[in-house]
């Protein structure tokens, strides 16, 4: 793993939107689906995934759900219901309520909160089908409250044939029934706008291919999306007392995750730096995913020396993170001082995985740079708000002439006029 | 006024995203700010605004804000204050804290809630130069706790000298102090990226032209932006009790803001419609944009006279409109059963306008059927969460496997590695 200057890293990467024939294909399957529905669904159904469906076939039955559960260990079974109880305990923590504001002159203004209706959730057929995405997606539109949540997934995972067991044991844990082998543009064209089995949603969520991707901007506005997740990072911070083959550890389970990811320590400790470096050589050694991790860290890992924890931190937010590991004497006394990170792990038991997994909180969390300004998938992902807004006559009176004002103001007549008929009614009345 | 059957109904429109020359434009705009900075910047205002600027020049200064107060009437200081404290007042009610939970194994959950540090808000020049548009974007944005808070608008608004003195008077009031004359493409572009003379920003809000919303568009990913809105829209539910004078001025009130508006009156009572179609006809004859709200009226307004006020929520929430008014003997019977309007007005004094300018709820509310599934602008919009995830050495045992079982069913084994050397040293620590 080599040793650089701060200066060489930057998280950002330009984002792939995909070539222009994959765009063209993308759109034209949305389209064809969008028209035909269920006929271009399982047209493409049979053409791209090598299914051939009926529309009645399309979903997934009771049965198949009960079937799935005996082709996993029940020690799977019992470690994802525990990680679904811990997510759903975390994510009911950010449920809000609708309020409301009581004037003194009986105005009432108010924001009333609301889940949306139906929400789709694309699971990946490829080496990403992750049970573990399909609690992190589902837990807080459940949450929410949403009342109707579907998942589609292709008909079949990785070359196998029907879809992995452990994505359907997923799915039930967390309490999804209506499911829907599709995959592909074609599903998320389904999801958006309809066919004669899958009832339209609100919003699109979860991970995919470059086809899935660029279907789901194609229809976005015709319904809500999730944003498109880059390759995933981790930046741990460390001082002198961290130990290298934890720090190496972590690292590497974010570089076995693809040639893509970036696994980076920031620390200002030169023996650390050098410790952890052979760490990362001795713990590649024996990994499946070797050729995945190795390629990882040569491309995008790196150990950055600085000259304080201060600059360390200053390098951190600079870098914006999706996940942070503090593995330092006293994290709560930087935690503070952190101002961009999706997810942030303090002391040297808070290993990543651990909120990959089963802690609580989300792990679809902003790459690229973007915790600058986004945030970890969370129930406010599912609901909507609407402004409520009950003026009293006493209220109209007393401000009417500054709206009619500011309405004038900006050249608005007729705004102006929706106030000034009422007020007029009002001074005829008392004649 | 022509009166509609509902079937002919749906506010849905196609999103314009420019012509390809257009979107050519606003790509070449872009990267040469990005890469040659205040050059670029003042090279496109002499070329696209017809201003020939130094780059000392960019800033409006503070003298220039205080000389925009004599340009404009002491009245409309006073109303754009009073607005401006209304819209804090609402506004704060949305703020959130940062939240933990502390579990008996010594583990912290949380999140951590933040301001955005740096946030661009864009003025357009010309029709659409609204004062009241500065504080909606200005004021959510202070309240989430956003330090820096910067506004561009194009040297001379619409065809005039200088800057429009009621946008300067509304930034000064709503506390906004740095200020550049740049617009178009090349202002989104400087602060997405930043020049000599403007800092880079983390999120750009605020409504354009199509160059403006074409470059948002392109530099989406290294800033976050806000969403664009269509035209305007109001849909008004009255029964037979509603007066057609006050139905008549809200629908032009929203009519005379442009051709495309929407103004829908949704009603069981055909004699109510009779009386509005009729009302609408009066009250445009002595209106000032007489020719827009007239085109918007016959484009895009109608009249739809349904079986009942059930059928009429039905139709609204189909409509999921913009803006929603409540005109019924008992409007808090229906707003619970009201899903999709991104505001709505409930009884004959809480006309649009009130909300437009004064009563405190944002008027940037979501246009074209998504009030589905997005919200009014509110803190939320300026504010990002960082997942905070302490675990104790106790909970690591407790739970290590079961998080290694999970990453193992995925395939992931250097994620369960990075628990299990924890676990391994506990265990021969005991030893």
């Amino acid at each position: 793993m080599k040793i650089v200057p701060v200066e060489d890293f930057d998280l950002r990467r330009e984002v792939e939107y995909g070539t222009p024939e994959q765009n063209a294909a993308a759109k034209r399957i949305v389209q064809d689906v969008k028209q035909e529905g269920d006929a271009a669904l399982l047209r493409y159904t049979e053409e791209l995934d090598r299914t051939k469906l009926t529309a009645s076939g399309l979903r997934v039955t009771e049965e198949e759900l009960k079937a799935a559960y005996t082709k996993v260990e029940p020690s799977f079974v019992e470690a994802i219901s525990a990680a679904a109880r811990n997510i759903r305990a975390f994510h009911e923590r950010e449920k809000r309520n609708s309020w409301m504001d009581l004037q003194p002159d009986g105005s009432i203004l108010g924001q009333i909160i609301r889940p949306l209706k139906r929400v789709g959730v694309y699971v990946p057929g490829g080496k990403a089908a992750y049970p573990s995405s399909v609690l992190m997606n589902v837990i807080p539109a459940q949450v929410a409250g949403v009342p109707e949540i579907v998942m589609v997934t292709p008909p079949a995972t990785g070359g196998k044939e029907g879809i992995n067991p452990y994505i359907l044991v997923a799915a039930a844990e967390a309490g999804v029934h209506e499911i829907y082998r599709v995959g592909g543009a074609q599903a998320i064209a389904a999801l958006a706008y309809g066919t004669e089995t899958i009832a339209p949603v609100d919003k699109i969520c979860g991970p995919g291919n470059i086809y899935v991707a660029l279907a789901k901007r194609e229809v976005y506005g015709a319904v809500d999306i999730d944003s498109i997740a880059g390759p995933s990072e981790i930046v741990v911070l460390a001082d002198e007392q961290a130990d290298p083959e934890f720090v190496a550890a972590d690292l590497l389970s974010q570089a076995e995750h693809d040639e893509m990811a970036s696994a980076i320590l920031v620390t200002p400790s030169r023996q650390l730096a050098d410790a952890v470096a052979a760490e990362v050589k001795r713990q590649l050694e024996s990994l499946p995913r070797r050729d995945i991790a190795a390629a990882s860290v040569e491309g995008y890992g790196a150990i950055i020396v600085v000259e304080s924890l201060k600059e360390g931190i200053s390098v951190v937010n600079r870098l914006a993170p999706e996940h942070l590991e503090l593995m330092v004497q006293d994290p709560m006394a930087i935690v503070g001082l952190i101002e961009n990170a999706g997810a942030i792990f303090l002391g040297a038991y808070s290993s990543e995985p651990v909120g990959d997994y089963f802690a609580g909180p989300n792990h679809i969390i902003p790459t690229n740079g973007t915790a600058r300004f986004s945030s970890p998938v969370d129930v406010d992902d599912f609901i909507k708000k609407s402004s409520m807004i009950y003026y009293s006559k006493e209220a109209l009176l007393k401000n009417g002439e500054a709206i009619m004002e500011l309405a004038r103001g900006e050249g608005l007549e007729a705004h102006a006029r929706a106030i000034e008929v009422r007020l007029k009614r009002e001074i005829e009345g008392r004649d």
